[in-house]
């Protein structure tokens, strides 16, 4: 199972997913369970799987659902979760996350997928895939569990930069509402940009003048603009994407789970408390893993690298199989529409837009360098 | 009952609380249900109900146990949840907020409790009370369920103020640990201050700067620092204390409510769904009833304004009887333990620490102005 799988570009319907194997807390064969869950699922799968050979070697082999569909890029170095992004983007050659991207860099693979350190996978993901053409700041789009009838919201940034002004902001709604469409089957995605009130007046300077910047665009991007939201918009079923920079995201997200984990203690503190209860626990049981499965964060695991020639989907450090096989399931799809590609013609034609139609050749100032100083200057 | 009531000063051991009947969704009948609520398990309370008489009147006149314990204060105007900051604080005397907070102005109350419109309340109690002496910015400080042995952490600021820079972020911490020793009997607070990472090269700038400043501030206020920490310990159980500027905190709030309230209709659709989960609801009452009184945001309701001369407890514009109750019960609590004051003299010694023993006099600068200054010089 080493050599030359049929699965890239042999057999035309087959999408290769590269997914390091390394740099998650439970291991490379919870990420071999992941894949072979996936296999099973989606007989248009292929891998290619980045780690030391002798390790992954007898993983893969003892899975016979990924014969034939896995090949191994044997390397030996490991991105850990203590390491810093400076470091990893100087001396981390040779490792398995940078193999794993040079996979999507070369056109070997529709998408990458990793378990590994965040800050390191995004700062080598800028290195090895470039920022799109027109991208000031990429972001880290996640799935969050809300009343809308998808079930799910798109937030961005979760934590790819603590900055963002307006212009980044502007962009963030743009390709939001770009993975919304193409990862959940909704034509005119509503964007709404966090803020602490809904009113128009309030917030922060940047806040506001990407309100305008955003309104201006929606007609021209076919989305539809709600403005302000607030923090409990997020799990709410007023917005399909929320907008917002990568510090308050990441805090955000962190206490809506830590919050979520707590009331889990705590409902199961409650059914323990007594017999009684631990009888009722009994009958509740399809009840309770009803409740689980719609709150469960493994299914919708996976943070999008989003303004990146190329996709990259961050699986949860802490990811078990079913985590893995749901974020290489996301990479599967994103490939499978041609999503990169899509989100380049959008951010493209965006810049368009701006612009005002005229002839923007490749020497004009960037869509978004234009947006920015716009952003800017009224300050 | 609209006479002098026995509980201003005549009798010693007795605490007025000044409320403001008015602003709140529900109108003053919830207000008065949970004075009344208050006044049934608290012989030591008494009040000034601020509000139209003739409204009032009938109210308080049908609830016996507030009977020789409510003076009512006849005011007409009513500041509502659209009307903005500034038009109230133009136009806002004759307000019920307005009339409410003078009476600790003026030394008739112990504290002062409002049901409405948080920023005008803000922005009312800055014009009315001002800020204590050497305070740059006053914070909203809320609790939040959490995993510590006393239930709930104190986060701060949740929205006084979008901003904040590291002098603000260092007297959030100190003013955080006096409410925290003050109100929940703990003798040395461990604060957290709020980012996207634990490790100390993460985050904004003015983060680094401030946990320099109250690094250096921890011995000598008789507070734990713990560091940076994350979304996920503002329901944990490793501070007591949670530092973060307002935009994030009032972010931060809402998510984690949206959440926890996504998951309540959640678990009761899952118990809904059949026939047999149902029963099993019954049979788990008392386990869910539990629960939903451990993680009950009515059980903690009440946003306290530190930093300004006087207690101001911002109660939830949609509160009930006992939210209204819990509300005034913190109120009562400040005022006995003499909060602000114990406030005011932290404050104080914490800028004679700074000023390092300089015989600062009254004309020296503020201790928070210094503290800025130092902030902003390395940036």
């Amino acid at each position: 199972m080493t050599g030359t799988p049929d699965s890239r570009h042999e057999q035309s319907d087959r999408i290769t997913i590269s997914v390091d194997a390394m740099g998650g807390d439970a291991g490379p064969s919870v990420v071999v369970a992941g894949i072979a869950k996936s296999a099973k699922k989606n007989p248009n799968i292929g891998f290619i799987l980045h780690g030391p050979e002798e390790e992954l070697a007898p993983l893969v082999a003892r899975r016979r659902v990924l014969r034939d569909r896995v090949e191994i890029r044997d390397c030996r170095g490991v991105v850990t979760m203590e390491d810093k992004p400076s470091q990893v983007m100087r001396k981390g050659k040779g490792t398995s996350m940078w193999s794993t991207l040079d996979s999507v860099r070369n056109g070997e693979a529709g998408g990458a997928v990793s378990c590994g350190n965040t800050g390191a996978l995004m700062a080598l993901s800028m290195l090895r895939l470039r920022k799109m053409p027109g991208i000031n700041r990429p972001a880290i789009a996640i799935l969050w569990p809300s009343r809308n009838p998808q079930g799910f919201n798109v937030m961005l940034d979760v934590g790819a930069d603590v900055r963002a002004d307006a212009g980044d902001l502007l962009q963030f709604a743009l390709m939001g509402v770009s993975y919304t469409r193409n990862s959940m089957d909704i034509p005119i995605p509503r964007v709404g940009l966090l803020n602490v009130g809904t009113e128009e007046h309030k917030g922060r300077a940047e806040l506001k003048e990407a309100y305008t910047l955003i309104s201006e665009k929606a007609d021209g991007a076919s989305f539809e603009f709600v403005g302000f939201v607030e923090g409990s918009d997020i799990p709410g079923d007023i917005a399909d994407v929320i907008v917002t920079d990568g510090f308050t995201g990441n805090v955000a997200i962190k206490t809506g789970e830590g919050t979520a984990s707590l009331i889990r203690t705590a409902l199961r503190e409650a059914f323990e408390y007594s017999l009684l209860s631990r009888f009722a626990a009994i009958l509740a049981y399809t009840s309770l893993k009803r409740l689980s499965k719609r709150i469960d964060p493994r299914r919708v695991n996976g943070g999008v690298f989003l303004g990146l020639n190329g996709t990259v989907v961050k699986s949860h450090g802490g990811a078990d199989a079913t985590s893995v096989s749901a974020a290489v399931k996301l990479a599967f799809r994103l490939a499978e529409q041609g999503f990169a590609q899509k989100l380049a013609a959008r951010v493209a034609s965006a810049g368009e837009l701006t612009q005002d139609g005229a002839a923007g050749g490749d020497v004009d100032p960037s869509p978004s360098a234009q947006a920015l100083s716009q952003a800017n200057a009224p300050k």
